[in-house]
């Protein structure tokens, strides 16, 4: 069934989820999904809303057009129109390590992501055999913190090429370039082996045991110019002890990360994530 | 500022968001908060909306009226009203255990509750002092198994007089009797100390230890005829080990019971909760 | 390097601890590792110790003998020693999820895990080409309630050719015979989909939605002839909300019950794992 | 039936454990718990061993003596002393918010901790009646940045007139001064109200907000000259979502705060607690 998804958020005022509503009701849509949430301090109205295009009577194509003439321009609405019948593409980059990899792609081999997976990027070869185990074109760019500029413009030439929506780190261990992020705004998921903002940047899990902290954590955010400060989607913890070294946090770390990053991209590929300013919304 | 609170349910069909957010905003009421959820099982529609009465062009006293004569007819809904200058009467129900008690009576002297608190009321004299730290009018009716019908009419005319909305039973070790339980239909709360349905009556501790569990529970209900198998408000749970003696389980216990007991009693404050069937929707 | 690990349990006295210690101690072994724990109602002492064998004086392969003979007798001692030079070998029984299957494969060919998975087995051929793509030999046994006389047998022929040591039930939807159990005690470890001992049998994501219940479970337990009534290995939970239905129970579950199986697997190949009577002693 | 509890550390090296279980079971004494545990990196030895003195052959006063002469000199030990028929002496420092007060105060009234309350020291005179309530001795110094000098001696030399053995800051908002922490060395416990070392500092909670965390945590330590940099006790989160403004973060944090905090305080009652270097080694 083909369902139209629309994200939108403007500032609040009495009345916008009548309005809104009402345009879906009154041209036979039927809303199987709404949420919205009001910013009180921003005086921002959000709103997801899923509807059925069964008996809707606007076409597809007409339907943003519709809206951002009808609605959008009226109330300074930003949004985003998406199509259940159209699944996103995501490329996913990695360096040395396969949990995540293998977590993302045990889920997308067993038809539980509507997503499209067309190829894999790393900087080592190191997981060409886990990408060949699923059928997955891997690429690599032998990208060092010096030689940036060489590889980039070939890697994003690639993406384009693959008409890529999206991006996941998936313990990527090279610094995304600011043109880059630009070319994919709040369109790369990264997995950071901490709980942000604590241990920002290199070896977290080191940190974390020299401040004999009880508990460890992931975050899975949007990457944005600023490391590791991008807006959040996910976040989770695990309970450790004195008794764990470092090597133990890592073990017990591979865990959150996959599933921090898991559900950061799930929620992603629903759209159910909306990134305002620094922070995001995340509708159920 | 007054806010009046509206619950309801209805059969599901198009529209009805509309329908309801247009009673607000056309009688100049802001909404300043919604949450609705369809059980696309039942088709049963869900709200609670709460709106300013400021702007509001229909007195609070006729609201009643209107709503249900130009649209819970129309629509079949059940819905009930609240006004947040009206805070909700509760009494607290104990037996020996003080722990709940003093949860409960910090968040009140510290006005973290709108609710008013007239009276305790317990089969035992042993929390008496507890009572009286806060003074609270403490009550005690020597109630067993075998004298219910003598001393339950007694705490009923109690109630009665104090106007109480809703018992919370913290940890009081008696069973509840039909009649009263019909008196107050979904305004009962108990606090079951096991991850129910698992440990359902007396001893869940003990269980949980000879089964040997990894987690034990606590179970926030209503409470209804069917004993533990009310609707669900809240529940958590804490990890064990197998060096936790059944002596260790109650201790640990006790933070889960209180905390979730608490969490339980403000949502049904802040009336958000509504039961339907043997469930509850739980509003954020 | 190599090391030897003693499980052990016996009824408790004073000296216990010292008495072992001084064993490894007195003889050049070096103590890397040791808990205790006594059962102080069953008045058993329990212990796991795990020691370098560099410049211990008894040879491997004569320490069983020594320590039955010196110690185990006279204190009425049951024990398992254990090298960790010498990988376990573990079979994996599937139907036809695969979240299970994935998440311990992806660990086993990263080199997590010290241990060999030199088979699977099935009742479907649904997960043959997950299997192969690990490169791992699959053998369907197409077995049902009814035809379990016939190949079960086949089964364990193919079981002992392979010196398979333990079994892990990886989502598989048969219920294993006594016969099979009996030969494999508390060493096949099942994952059930719930918090048992709630929701026993069949369907507990169905059962866990029509009660009502908010959090969802996964545990993982030796295999008994009781069903989903053995000794309880981990568990673990996670919230759920009156918006998700049976199919997001069953989605946010397969996270949990893949984390739980394979935390216990983990546990039960590093040796960490007593069961006694009905319940385990899980060693840090 | 009174126990002597031993807290220890040395550096590593083969037979300490049987050494000093030895020790009391050579003389009689019954060890009722053990648990040690090996920090391969600083090649540092923990114990804590706790043994009824029923039998036991060295009277009380005379076993620092024994034990410093026989073994804690020759393998130079650090250690520490207690029997369970000496409650410790515990001071509660606070300023205007009741919610870990009265959580302590529920558990010291109703018999589960172990240990002496003869008085609460504040700056404000705001939190008297909760005192007065529980029959707790009340004393004001009206201490701010400025005129530490002028009130400090004098909190002091109250501490010391009433034998107090540690300090409890229960959202304390006045930083304590390098004499006071040189007094007490790991004796005074904090809570801080985030997960440290994220929020070091004033107002976590609206940082937490700002930076659009999805988990907010508490966090229980020692406290050190360095603000928020002492050895943690205990750590946890509780969940957030971008709906809850900085108020709901105070509130849901209130429930972490009282709640770790008291499980620190626990521990330290209990002589769970082993500060080495920055950081805590937790016994069971």
């Amino acid at each position: 069934m083909n369902t139209a998804i629309l994200l939108l958020s403007c500032p609040d005022k009495p009345g916008l989820i009548a309005e809104v509503t009402n345009f879906i009701t009154y041209n036979n849509g039927n809303i199987i999904y709404l949420d919205q949430y009001v910013d009180h301090i921003e005086k921002i109205f959000f709103m997801r809303m899923e509807w059925s295009l069964e008996k809707f009577l606007i076409a597809p194509e007409k339907i943003e057009e519709y809206f951002e003439t009808l609605y959008a321009q009226k109330h300074q609405m930003q949004f985003k129109l998406y199509f259940t019948d159209r699944k996103p593409r995501m490329a996913i980059f990695v360096s040395k390590m396969s949990h995540c990899l293998y977590d993302m792609l045990a889920r997308y081999t067993a038809g539980e992501w509507q997503v499209e997976i067309p190829l894999i990027v790393s900087n080592h070869e190191d997981l060409r055999p886990a990408a060949e185990r699923f059928g997955i074109p891997y690429h690599v760019f032998p990208i060092t913190k010096d030689n940036k500029a060489e590889f980039e413009p070939k890697e994003m030439a690639l993406l384009q090429e693959n008409n890529i929506d999206f991006i996941v780190l998936a313990r990527y261990m090279q610094i995304i370039s600011e043109d880059m992020i630009k070319a994919y705004p709040n369109n790369i998921i990264n997995i950071h082996h901490s709980f942000l903002p604590a241990f920002v940047g290199a070896k977290p899990y080191h940190a974390a045991y020299a401040r004999g902290v009880k508990l460890i954590g992931a975050t899975s955010h949007y990457v944005t110019a600023d490391l590791d400060a991008g807006p959040i989607i996910e976040q989770d913890v695990t309970r450790i002890t004195h008794k764990d070294t470092v090597d133990d946090l890592v073990t017990k770390g591979k865990d959150l990360e996959k599933i921090v990053l898991s559900h950061a991209v799930q929620k992603h590929i629903e759209h159910k994530v909306l990134a305002f300013k620094n922070k995001t919304i995340i509708f159920n």
